[in-house]
């Protein structure tokens, strides 16, 4: 049986401001880095034990990585990064707070930028300096691959290609994987998987730095999927992931 | 012009309770991760910008680097981790007190075990829990690979291949890179780069988690060499390191 947990990472400075984070490279709060350690000891105590590990090129997904590997005394497993397992782009909203812009355009608007499957908000001027062809990470991504805003469709779009071409392919050398990304990315992953239709997968709470486990048959096909821990504490996580766009 | 830092792990648990060793996946103390955090800010005020890290299996060199990393905004580079950049096999003395064995055997025979070219402490036996053997994260190294006990040349003879087949060619496509290894094992690749002599290296006593910078040419020959800080700190450092061995 081959086993692949998915962990969004723990709280972020802006998630605690309330800001649209997207592919801006914010670091962990300290509640942040808390859950992750917690993610760390509970994957341990379930006999958990990775041979290799996955995460985006951002700061708050590696980090929490790099701590849940340390509790787990497997700070020496390989680590792979890619732009891929990036959080959805949130173009112009990069940077807003969610309240503030909810307070501005409508709680309605900011669902539909948030939760629609294949709207995506404004896009940045290629001028911006956020333009992420500005920053040396994304160098090897060609001009067409760059975004400046992203749909859920388009994160989808650059994220499953990965599981299906590097992860899929490294379940045949490993049986446990462990996936330390983000609220879209992995969603993007879990409507692949679990054949979550557009509209349904919108409304997919994932918990911060809850481990979601997908277990597998050898030809990875999924047997089933359920999270680690309190289911209370998972319920509560999910629902103020939901309220955060209300003013 | 191509750069590559070598950089000593921050003091371990052990350095702190002048234990041997080696193989022994020990922890930073809390000293060894501030020495790491000034590392990283001596490398960013010095205007470095790594493309690619390397790094052991032991936990004190991965979390070096992992600090170093983040300080500089470079959570998101590519890093390989090897069992060639470990620090050298103690056999028997992992564990032991320097200190306690100096007492016991003479400074001399420890001077002998810490600092002799090519003999190497008393192997531990096949069926001891510290052979790395019982440990998953060796599985991949051949029977023959896997130290029972190391002298320094053992050590290089190990970790000048990857230097070699590994470092060099991936200086082709990067201008600058971090090693985030060991006393012993960076002690081997210097011997490498700077043609010292057996006798000469084994009384170089490389500080921990101090920046030392090589600069080459783009054909990898070396042009300099020199560490980063101040000088009267390092001389200190390198002191502290000289006399562990001593009762």
């Amino acid at each position: 049986m081959k086993k692949v947990v998915l962990l969004r990472h723990g709280e972020s400075v802006w998630n605690n401001e309330n800001r649209f984070t997207g592919w801006t490279d914010v670091d962990l709060s300290p509640k942040g880095m808390e859950e992750a350690v917690l993610a760390g000891k509970t994957l341990k105590e379930n006999g958990f034990c990775f041979q290799k590990a996955y995460t985006s090129y951002l700061k708050r997904a590696v980090k929490t990585l790099n701590s849940v590997l340390d509790v787990m005394d497997l700070d020496w497993i390989p680590v792979e990064k890619s732009w891929r397992l990036n959080e959805k782009h949130y173009g112009m909203l990069q940077g807003l707070n969610k309240a503030e812009t909810a307070a501005k355009y409508g709680e309605d608007q900011v669902l539909v930028w948030r939760r629609s499957y294949d709207i995506a908000p404004a896009p940045l001027a290629s001028d911006d300096s956020r333009n992420p062809r500005s920053d040396i990470r994304y160098n090897e991504l060609k001009d067409c691959e760059v975004p400046l805003t992203e749909s859920l469709k388009e994160t989808v779009e650059r994220a499953v290609p990965y599981w299906e071409k590097v992860i899929v392919p490294s379940l045949k050398q490993y049986d446990q994987i462990i996936i330390a990304a983000h609220g879209n990315s992995l969603r993007a992953i879990i409507k692949f998987l679990k054949n979550i239709s557009d509209s349904e997968i919108v409304s997919l709470n994932l918990p911060t730095a809850i481990p979601y486990v997908f277990e597998f048959d050898d030809d990875v096909n999924l047997l089933k999927d359920y999270f680690l821990g309190d289911p209370e504490e998972i319920k509560k996580k999910m629902a103020a992931v939901a309220n955060q766009g209300k003013k």
